[in-house]
């Protein structure tokens, strides 16, 4: 086909209408100048994905219709395909305007919409159509939206019988790991099986718990990807469709792990207006991880380390903490926290008069690191980044108001066991940190597994149990001991309540804690 | 009609798949030995409401259909309307069994799936129908589920239609002020209109965020009640739809509101398996209110409040406090928490050096009152309620880590504007504490005014804004100042991240923050 389009992979910000009405427009510029009949944006580029309960203000509808339209004033001589909310007799439609020469000329509604996981669209939008076989400059089109592709005999199917030769699927699919390829082996099968063109434009950026990875391309009808954007950055890809050159696919999963992080940490850390962040450095491989994730996010001078030793930190993680913070080049404060300890002995000594010591005076710790990270957060303006990751916030070893605190949970979604391949895969974290048996040194001689299993076995039973809905019984007759299951699906339930206080965190699993995974926390069910 | 039913207005617990049969089948003996044709169930009473994602384990579905198929076995000369989730075909449905005579004869399945404020039914169900009309005893009925009934032009006409006499209906209600007044009328023209008796059987509990108030009752085909359960309680009760004797309608707003809350608390803290609270109790009206409600909900002796003065405290709040406590008839510690502020001071000086104090000192005492909460919290088993009412929660006038701490944030929904209500209705609050200026306390001489409006003005906004989704434009023209009501806005905006930190609170208005409300965090509208 002679039609040459222009993938324009943006990184809106939810809720912002009018800069991403000013990047959109900005776009439809630099995508004619090179020639483009077509410039194609993601699913409800104008809002930002997903607006949420913003969804229920008149107002906000109001406004990004209006923005619609100073858009489409902009279409001379091109044309351009922009996700938008469409309200039709007071319902709500997930919209893709098909405008050119400053007219709208067609509107195709999302058909199929998600309400499972972290999706909620059934909440807000009606279900719409899209069968609808457009005509840009003699190439006959179909449009469809996120979800409607993925669907078998969905639009796709409608649009290619209508006489679509070209199929545009605009999209606000979030990153996960393994997702990058099911989505392209799915986009090549959808092609092929219907003898068309896909051009597929993905949003780009963070937002909240979401990652959206980009990777926006076009599969030719044999189902081989002819063009590709960047992945977790902003891009514009002019191609004709003439033109058949193939490109690489996705990356190794450890590597897309690491691009989602660090483009969620940045997203979440400078669209909420934050320029640095600050981050409790223990000496441990999670903490070390944090730190490195933000600094290559931010850049080194805008992560702050904190080392916090109590009586109990020994040398060798404060070695270690400063070796990272060298590696990583940022700013390591040194704050011990023993005064705050005495203190609060000293406030709760009649109260606590012959009690045992017990997991209070460990939460006392980790509270007062908390607290000073906070203060340091409240006074100088900075976020604070908490550091736990998901093996340990499955079971709940980590204090709620104490490291858990924090504006955004980089690695609440990374089991242990990832977080081990990440530090390989990084290189800049000193050995030690990796080879070293994990404590959190919040009693003497304390180690991770005095309480719990290996993170391997441990990362097994959690996966089964969390991402795959199994129960006890499942798990057990899968290979693993029967009373070390219970003990950590018991825990898993029991830690439903610090959870859900704790901070938005950057999903990179098919199942993370969070939006996606709705548990009540009153719930005796024990299965 | 000669036929007798049985109202079994049940508390079940979620998950609790054992419990909670139990209880149907001790309700279905008492039902039988009253004499009763029919005895009715609310809606998933063999899981409990709502029993989200557990319904996407399929050992969940498949024990709560054995836990249905022992409940039937027991129905031995008595019809009974059980709620319980079925599954077909790999789907699930929100469904009601009809079963006499230990079989199941017939099944109707909720049509109408709400997915909308707190409810997400249709990330679970799949949609279903209850046209059918059934036969128990000579006597025509049909059943529907919940929403089902709220539907004009729904199940019930159809059923009406289809030669039902009586229409049951089984619920799981929850309460929000004025939700009461709208059901009962609500129920009357149903009855009317389509000239049926109407059996509600509403679910009666608290769970998590929200309470369901009961009150099941029967309406005579002319709109009348001729039957009625307790409201916020258990209640079994069996009536002949012969008789048409008239009972009392609803409670008095505040009244409904205090019962709620007090359900609310009480559920919360014995389903998750705690015996006593503690609660920081400063003098103020908010931990007044909150100490008075846990002391209904749980008795005197299962409250524990604790005074925590700072140097900034007032002799003033000492002697509210004491009182207050007195009062109730509960303990009251008193805990210092000099020592502490001066600990931070030492341990944050070399990084404070040079800064102005700001509300980073402020915040600092907050966690160090919620520090203490928690230490007494892990060190002897007791639950910590938060204090924060619905007003303050909006413009972030709490403090993360600090007062915010808890298990549970039980007036979280409440305006302080309806503090004052509950306080004055309450009566046992001391007078002083009504009448006197709030102030937080965290600085020499402030007063809540210094910076917001009065609270009549700022819940005004606060409703219009966050109930009502009304724009800044929206509430400026009805009559607001302007600058107050971006600042307002503003404010409520910022605190999203905060708030999404909070414990659960219990839901009195038809909007809480919480699952019912889900905003972005990273948002750039102001609107």
């Amino acid at each position: 086909m002679d039609f040459k389009i222009a993938l324009a992979q943006i990184n809106p910000t939810v809720g912002d209408l009018e800069g991403n009405a000013r990047k959109i427009v900005q776009k439809i510029k630099e995508a004619k100048d090179a020639g483009a009949d077509l410039v194609i944006f993601p699913e409800l580029a104008v809002t930002g994905y997903p607006p949420k309960d913003l969804l229920l203000k008149p107002s906000f509808i109001k406004k990004n219709k209006e923005k619609l339209s100073e858009i489409v004033t902009e279409t001379d001589g091109i044309a351009a395909v922009v996700g938008f909310v469409d309200e039709v007799d007071g319902k709500l439609f997930n919209a893709a305007a098909l405008a050119t020469d400053k007219k709208v000329i067609g509107i195709a509604y999302k058909a199929n919409l998600p309400n499972y996981d972290v999706f909620d669209e059934k909440r807000y939008f009606a279900e719409g159509e899209s069968s609808q076989v457009f005509d840009v400059k003699g190439t006959k089109l179909g449009i469809n939206i996120c979800e409607d592709i993925w669907v078998d005999g969905g639009p796709t199917e409608a649009q290619a019988k209508g006489g679509a030769k070209l199929v545009v699927n605009i999209s606000a699919s979030p990153f996960h790991v393994g997702k990058i390829k099911e989505r392209e082996e799915m986009l090549a099968k959808r092609a092929k099986e219907n003898g068309v063109f896909v051009a597929y434009l993905n949003l780009v950026g963070g937002q909240d718990d979401l990652v959206f990875d980009g990777g926006s391309c076009v599969f030719n009808e044999k189902g081989e990807v002819v063009a590709m954007c960047k992945r977790f950055e902003e891009d514009l890809v002019v191609t004709d469709l003439k033109e058949g050159k193939k490109v690489e696919k996705s990356q190794e999963p450890v590597a897309e792990i690491y691009n989602a992080l660090v483009l969620g940490i940045r997203d979440y850390v400078r669209k909420n207006g934050f320029e640095k962040v600050v981050i409790g450095v223990s000496g441990g491989i999670d903490s070390a991880l944090t730190a490195t994730l933000a600094a290559k996010a931010l850049g080194p001078k805008n992560v702050v380390g904190v080392f916090m030793p109590s009586e109990i930190t020994s040398k060798e993680s404060e070695v270690d903490a400063r070796q990272l913070a060298k590696n990583l080049e940022i700013e390591l404060k040194v704050i011990p926290i023993s005064k705050g300890v005495n203190a609060y002995e000293k406030m709760l000594g009649d109260e606590f008069r012959g009690t045992k010591e017990s997991i209070t005076e460990e939460n006392i710790q980790a509270r007062i690191r908390g607290n000073v990270l906070m203060a340091l957060s409240n006074k100088f303006g900075h976020l604070v980044l908490s550091t736990g990751n998901k093996s340990e916030t499955a079971v709940g070893y980590t204090t709620l108001y104490g490291d858990m605190s924090g504006g955004l949970a980089a690695i609440s979604d990374v089991p242990k066991t990832t977080v081990y391949m990440l530090a390989d895969y990084i290189k800049v974290i000193p050995r030690n940190i990796i080879i070293k048996e994990p404590t959190a040194e919040l009693r003497r001689g304390q180690k991770d597994t005095d309480t719990l299993p290996p993170y391997d076995v441990l990362d097994d039973i959690l996966n089964k149990y969390i991402e795959e809905n199994k129960s006890t019984e499942d798990i057990v007759k899968e290979g693993h001991d029967p009373e070390v299951v219970e003990k950590i699906i018991s825990r898993v339930d029991k830690s439903e309540y610090k959870r859900q206080q704790g901070a938005v965190g950057i999903r990179i699993t098919p199942k993370a804690f969070g939006y996606g995974r709705r548990m009540p926390i009153t719930n005796k069910y024990d299965g």
